[in-house]
């Protein structure tokens, strides 16, 4: 059982969708991730900020998970980071309404004594001077670190997003960012032009498309499952993240073989992820759940090859 | 070794993609589905139209295949069918710049005797009182009867193609014609709604994102390979086809784990198709080449499942 450490948003967010719409409800990249990792047997905690407005039983909602809060700042009178956004019809594109960044403005990660030396670091979607930070803090080199980021820094903090960029071990990223961030059009390119920035893995994230993972000459791909309903993309590609990160520290085995299963275990969380609003049905799945639909995920990728 | 008949368009395309131009060459979906169906052990045959405007070398690339040409029409006088397009940069999305029917406006598509008895029938895209009437010629039900077509079809002939939709086994679309011909988002939902319509497979075509196989609660996903570099799309849906269509008549199987392989058997050939203008790829492909590749594809998507 290895040691995960999270960093990321933990959040209000108000979503709409085709289908309904939510007040203020958990969210945050941390929160997601920290859900899909706690369905593997790891030890993890989540470094983040947030205001005393967030409910209790939101934080006890992740403590009772066993998900260590002692990095989770609650600033007294402070406002949680919250987002609202509006999805379109077809679910692949959504307009953000409102980003108040609130306390999280001020975010200055402490990461707990005993995460120093987390296995695995899983740097969720923040301004890169955070992400570097919490390397930085480590006192043990940990054995991966997953970084996730947005067109976003890629705009704005380039120079400060390249510099993280060279201390870790995987980017995930979408196929827009990939290109966007390497001037490629071809994934292919894109990931081994990353890999020249640092990463030695890049896991390029195409929604329901799917997910490739690219180590030098190497590529394996993981399907989305393909769902009768998505209810509400948020959070999924958090989730997808967690998975892939808790999977890898529960197994403590961060070969290219194993990174394959990890990012299955990922994509197969994140299929859960979008059938509900928000954490929902994050917050009550079930290990046969689990199980069943990885069985399902097999049938959907597997053949029997026959050369001529 | 089963019989394959093949009933499709044998052209002129001329193609312009971000990477070059080409006068009038040899295209057509029955040539690109006939060449990627050469590559299997199939006794197959092409029934199409041309003009005698069409060089006599054309025809005899495809008879050095062992195509049987019993039932390709030459008109005397005629022209032939042209098509000429030009990709936009990303060579997801074309403009059609020129469509000239010639001879195809009259055709008559005759089944030659010897083919009556085919085993497995891939009726390439074009109207869909074309396809009907080959279907209609046909002396022994075949075991597999595949059908392509897209939305121009569906927008003019619509009546006509619901009827002979019923009398096939496969529909080969892509997800948004898939979309176009259910009204439903969900490609699961989509595909179900096929199957109500006559075929007993549907098999959703994503480009650059795979293709899917759906059969009652079973569903198949095949990734397209990763490449560095698409240089000419065209006819790589009809090499898929191709491919498809020709392995299982080789294997004269056609249970649901033998579509799965048939699938990646088009998407391999697909693979290669794209990697040079029109036909030139397939026309000098070596069955090493195809068998390497293929194990790429296991690469690919083949994961050691692990349950919680």
């Amino acid at each position: 059982m290895g040691k995960l450490l999270i960093v990321g948003t933990v959040a209000f967010d108000a979503i709409e969708t085709p289908f309904g719409k939510t007040d203020k409800i958990l969210g945050g990249a941390a929160t997601f991730i920290g859900l899909a990792a706690s369905q593997f047997n790891v030890n993890s905690a989540i470094i983040s900020i947030v205001g005393d407005d967030l409910p209790k039983e939101y934080l006890k909602l992740l403590s009772d998970k066993n998900i260590d809060l002692t990095g989770l700042e609650v600033v007294k009178g402070g406002k949680t980071f919250y987002w609202k956004g509006k999805y379109h019809n077809d679910l692949n594109s959504r307009d953000t309404l409102v980003t108040e960044l609130n306390v999280l403005a001020d975010f200055n990660p402490i990461v707990p004594d005993n995460f120093k030396d987390a296995d695995v670091v899983m740097l969720g979607n923040l301004h890169p001077n955070i992400q570097m930070s919490v390397i930085n803090q480590m006192t043990v080199r940990p054995k991966l670190i997953v970084l996730d980021t947005m067109n976003f820094w890629m705009d704005n903090s380039l120079p400060e997003l390249l510099e993280v960029i060279k201390h870790i071990d995987v980017l995930t990223i979408n196929d827009e960012e990939a290109r966007q961030l390497t001037g490629e059009y071809s994934l292919v390119k894109a990931a081994a032009k990353i890999e020249t920035m640092g990463p030695k893995y890049v896991v390029i994230k195409k929604g329901e498309h799917g997910a490739l993972l690219f180590h030098k000459s190497k590529v394996f791909f993981a399907p989305a499952l393909p769902l009768e309903e998505v209810f509400d993309p948020t959070g999924a590609g958090d989730t997808f993240a967690g998975g892939f990160a808790g999977y890898l520290a529960q197994t403590e085995n961060i070969s290219f073989n194993n990174l394959k299963n990890a990012i299955i275990q990922g994509s197969n969380l994140a299929s859960f992820c979008v059938e509900k609003f928000g954490t929902e049905r994050m917050l009550n799945l079930k290990k046969e759940e689990v199980n069943k639909r990885l069985l399902q995920f097999r049938e959907l990728s597997q053949f029997d090859i026959e050369l001529q």
